[in-house]
């Protein structure tokens, strides 16, 4: 098994509106996946959810339109049911960051499933009963009601993150080359210097200025280039010859 | 401050259609988020976006419209770029997920904003430049292109699961308090004014000088009173009347 992503079935059940069949697909490829199957859609999909596919339509053309549940869950070795409660008499419950890592260990044994319900309804009590899972998204008690499309992308979203182990984060915004502690003293100094001719630091009454400046400096970790750049205005700035007139 | 999604503005620059504001005030209002600005959309919200909230009209009717980002950000101590793509020479970037425990302890300080830019093209460099923090959502590759109303889903989701994590906010360290937005802004235009005056910019040439500096202090993130000293001493070099004998 070379991407776990690749076991993983998004099921898709009773949906009323062909814009979040469509929009589901989006989110899905956005993470990754791609195996969407659709349970008794109330409409098959559409203009509308190619609309909402937005250039995921590859994964509406290739969804598994089923009856049942059941024909979604044939092959699989766990499945996980999305809902936005508690329930009684039922499978254990976790958030769904914790379900995923469990989820996608099972990856290497089979397809894996995660069930999300009808827009208005959820899942039936007989939907979860064939899950052996139940994951929820922590929500607003107040308004728990995510739209479809927007919770199958923060599931997508856990099981992407998952897969990749993220692992360390796009370093790529190529920092320049940080300064020496000498550069660094450097510019603290410069900066007295400039403070001291202009009249702003009276050496004799130094006061706190200057470690309040290191101390600003020192949290910056400033890049050679910035050290550069500071003390060239400086060194403007203390001498009126380089002065516009 | 009791909670800290309290604090949390969800800025949308530039947003293109209705319907993906109102996904998006849902997106919000589901994670227990409900400050809600909008930097000169295309349309304001109207029947489409209204449909699209859903319940959360609320957060749509309390929904800011400001003329720019700079008008979003007045009074904000961190600003976080949502970003799908690496950039040059801007802030440092990180997963969303890294990004949100630190901006929710920034949040013991004042507002916060997470900043999404238009459908189609993003934020663009001067936005960026406006931000302190950039933060990507991991994505494929191949199709990296998020909805705007996901993207809002994951970024709120993420920021709802570390405030529930992190609870009470942590109590004020002995750091000053952060300049402000507009604070940092005006000591950028005051060290902009004294490169010009110096001759060490050239207006007609600016280059890249600026954006430096900028970034420097987005991530110095300066206090108040460092703030203060900065400019103290720009006045006092800008006018040599100061300037002992």
């Amino acid at each position: 098994m070379n991407d776990p992503l690749s076991r993983i079935r998004i099921v898709l059940s009773r949906t009323s509106h062909p814009g979040n069949i469509g929009a589901a697909a989006r989110a899905m490829k956005t993470m990754g996946l791609s195996r969407l199957y659709l349970v008794s859609p109330r409409h098959l999909p559409e203009e509308q959810a190619t609309a909402m596919a937005s250039g995921a339509d590859d994964v509406l053309a290739a969804a598994r339109v089923v009856e049942t549940l059941e024909d979604a869950l044939q092959g699989t070795v766990l499945a996980v049911a999305m809902t936005a409660r508690r329930r009684d008499l039922s499978a254990p419950i976790a958030w769904v960051r914790e379900a995923v890592p469990e989820a996608l260990e099972s990856a290497g044994q089979g397809d894996i499933a995660f069930v999300f319900g009808n827009e208005t309804a959820g899942l039936s009590n007989q939907e979860t009963d064939l899950c052996q899972r139940l994951a929820m998204i922590p929500a607003n008690s107040d308004y728990s009601s995510l739209n479809l499309a927007a919770a199958v992308q923060v599931a997508c979203y856990e099981l992407r993150l998952a897969s990749l182990e993220i692992g360390a984060p796009p370093a790529v915004h190529e920092a320049g080359s940080p300064a020496s502690h000498e550069e660094v003293e450097g510019l603290i100094g410069h900066i007295e210097a400039a403070a001291i001719k202009s009249g702003f630091l009276d050496p004799a009454q130094p006061k706190r200025l200057i470690p309040r400046v290191r101390r600003l400096f020192a949290r910056a970790q400033p890049e050679k280039e910035e050290v550069a750049i500071l003390r060239g205005m400086l060194s403007a700035l203390m001498d009126t010859r380089y002065w516009p007139k």
